[in-house]
C-alpha cells in the first residue's frame, strides 16, 4: 500500500482573485469553507459583496486550510510562496499557472521543506476577459483540469484535489509538469504566435490585402487580438517548450516553402495537416470508461499512462479513479 | 476620350457549372440570357432541372454571347481557350479562377489574338462543399468580387463585367492579377498553409496534447480540414507569390523563436501582430463614398489607386463608377 487514503478538502483558501481565483472561489463557496484574499482591497471589496468570506492578509487565509489555492500570476509566486511555507504547514497546495515547471521548480525549493505538499495545476478554461468583474462560478463547466503527477507527488494530496475539481464536473487530466508545459505550447500557445505571424504578414499586404481577407484569415488571426499579458503568459512563459515547437513548425513550413519554389507540391504537408486535424475532431468520440486504482501497485504508473493517452479522471470511489479512456490512436 | 462606353452584357455563357459557375449561372438567369454548359452531362442534366438553359458543347454555348464567363479549374484552361478563340470572337471573357497571372498570359496567348478581351476574375465567396449540386444563387451576396485591371486592360470590357458584377450586389475590387495573386498568398494562401502545420505540430504532441487542445487550436486550425483540392489551387496554383510570403512569415516566427532561445521576449510580434489584427477588424468601418469617372483623363490610374487603397466599386452612371473609399490607414 503507496499509503493513499482518501482525504476530504474541507476548507480552502484561494489567493488571488481575478478572473480565475475569483470563478474558482465562487464555484466551491456554496458547499465548502472558503476564504479569499486579493492584494487589491478593492477587489476583496467586490468579492465580499457577491458573498464570498475573504481575510485580510495572505497568512490569515491560509492559516489551518487544509487546501490553498494560488490563483495569482507566476512572478508574484517569489513573494508569496514563503508565506506559505510559513503559515500553512500541512496544508495541500495547489495553483492554476499556465505553464508547470517553474512552479514546481519554486514549490520543491520553497514549500516541500515547509511540510506543504504541492499539486501543481491548470484549469484549460478562460475568456478574453480579466479581472473578479469576468469572475462566473460557470466558468469551468466541462473543463478539462490538468493536475500534475510527478515521480514524487503525493498521491493522497492529488487524489484530494482531483476529488475537488472533479466534483464540480470537470476532467481532470493527470500529467508531468514538463509534458503539460509541451502539450500546451504546441496546442495553446503556437497557436497565439502563428495567430501574430500571420495577422502582421496579412496587414503587410496593405490595404488591397485587408480588404480581401475573409474567413480562413478572420479564424486564423482571432486570439491575436488577446491581451498583450495573456501573450506574456504562453509564450514568454513557457519559452523552453515553445522555442522547441516553433522550431517544429519552422521546419514543416520551411520545407512546404522550398517544395513551392522548386515547382513542387505542398501535398505532403497537406495530407499530415489534414489527417491532424481529423484525428484532433475525433478527440472524444471514441473511447471508453476505466477505472485506476491509485492505491494499489503500479497505481501511480497507470494513472501516469491515463494522462500519456489523452484520459482524464471524471470522479472517484475512495482510491479508486472512474476514469475516461480514448480509442487508441489509428 | 479612352474610348470607354458604357456596354451592356445582353447575353452570358457560363463555362463549368461547379459551385462558383452553377451559383452564377442561376444569379442571373432571373434577368439575363444565360447559357450554361459542362464537360459532364449529368450536371447538365442537373443544371436544366433547376431552370437552366445548356448548351450541348463549348461552341454552342459560346457563340454570339456578348459575355463568356469561365468557370473551371486552371488545368482545363489549355483546352477550353482554344475553343473560345474560335468560336467567341468580339465577346469579352472573364473567368473565376482564385489566381489571376497565369490565366492573364493564357489569355494574351490565345484569346487577345483572336479579338476577344479578356478581363480577369475572382468572386471572394465559397463554401466547403463543391459541385453543381452545392451551388447557391446567393452565395455571392455581398461579396468581394476581383475584377483585374492591367495597363492595357479595355476598360469598356471591365466597365461590362462590373456592371454585371455589381448588379447583383458585389463589391468590384479593381487591381492587376500579380497584386492579386500576392494580396491572395497572404490572406488566404498563408492561413491555409499556417493551419496545416499548427495541426501537424499539434498531434505531433500525441493525445495529451490533442486533450488539452482548445479554442486557439480549434480556430487556428479550421482550414486545415478543406478539400486537397483547395490547397492545390491555393497553395501550388500561387507558388511564387506564397513562396514570397511564406518566406516573410518564416522570418517573423524565426526572430520569436530566437527571441524565445536568447531569454527575451515576443513582444515585437505581439505588439506587430495586435495591431494587424485590429487594422483588419477596422476595415469597412471608416471610409466615404467616391466616384471614378473611368472615360476622363487619369481614369485608369483612378480605378487603380481605388483597389490598391483597399476600396471598392458599388455601381455605375454610365462612365462614372461609385466607389467605396476606406479610410486612410493610421
Amino acid at each position: 500500500m503507496p499509503g493513499v487514503d482518501e482525504r476530504t478538502v474541507r476548507s480552502v483558501a484561494v489567493i488571488g482573485l481575478g478572473l480565475i481565483g475569483g470563478s474558482l472561489a465562487r464555484r466551491l463557496a456554496p458547499a465548502h469553507d472558503v476564504l479569499g484574499y486579493d492584494a487589491d482591497p478593492a477587489t476583496r471589496a467586490a468579492a465580499a459583496t457577491t458573498g464570498l468570506t475573504t481575510a485580510d492578509s495572505i497568512v490569515d487565509a491560509v492559516r489551518g486550510r487544509d487546501l490553498v489555492v494560488l490563483a495569482l500570476p507566476l512572478p508574484a509566486y517569489p513573494q508569496v510562496l514563503p508565506a506559505l511555507a510559513e503559515a500553512a504547514a500541512g496544508a495541500i497546495v495547489t495553483d492554476v499557472a499556465s505553464v508547470k515547471a517553474e512552479p514546481l521548480a519554486a514549490a520543491r525549493a520553497i514549500l516541500e521543506p515547509a511540510g506543504i505538499r504541492y499539486v501543481g495545476g491548470h484549469p484549460m478554461a478562460g475568456t478574453e476577459r480579466s479581472g473578479f468583474a469576468a469572475s462566473d462560478p460557470a466558468l469551468f463547466d466541462g473543463a478539462a483540469w490538468v493536475l500534475c503527477l510527478e515521480e514524487d507527488t503525493d498521491l493522497a494530496a492529488w487524489l484530494a484535489v482531483a476529488a475537488l475539481v472533479t466534483g464540480f464536473g470537470c476532467r481532470v487530466v493527470p500529467c508531468p509538469a514538463a509534458a503539460h508545459d509541451t502539450a500546451v505550447a504546441r496546442v495553446s500557445g503556437l497557436p497565439h504566435l502563428l495567430a501574430l505571424a500571420l495577422a502582421a504578414a496579412g496587414a503587410a499586404g496593405g490595404p488591397l490585402a485587408l480588404a480581401l481577407a475573409a474567413g480562413s484569415f478572420r479564424d486564423g488571426t482571432r486570439v491575436a487580438g488577446a491581451r498583450p499579458e495573456l501573450f506574456g503568459v504562453l509564450c514568454d512563459g513557457n519559452r523552453d517548450a515553445l522555442t522547441t515547437v516553433t522550431d517544429e513548425v519552422l521546419a514543416l513550413l520551411t520545407e512546404a516553402r522550398d517544395a513551392l519554389r522548386s515547382g513542387g507540391t505542398v501535398a505532403p504537408l497537406v495530407t499530415a495537416g489534414r489527417a491532424a486535424r481529423k484525428r484532433w475532431a475525433g478527440t472524444g468520440l471514441g473511447g471508453r470508461p476505466s477505472t485506476v486504482d491509485i492505491a494499489a501497485p503500479g497505481g501511480r504508473a497507470a494513472l501516469a499512462a491515463l494522462g500519456t493517452a489523452g484520459g482524464h479522471v471524471l470522479g472517484h470511489a475512495g482510491t479508486v479513479l472512474d476514469c475516461w479512456l480514448p480509442a487508441a490512436d489509428t
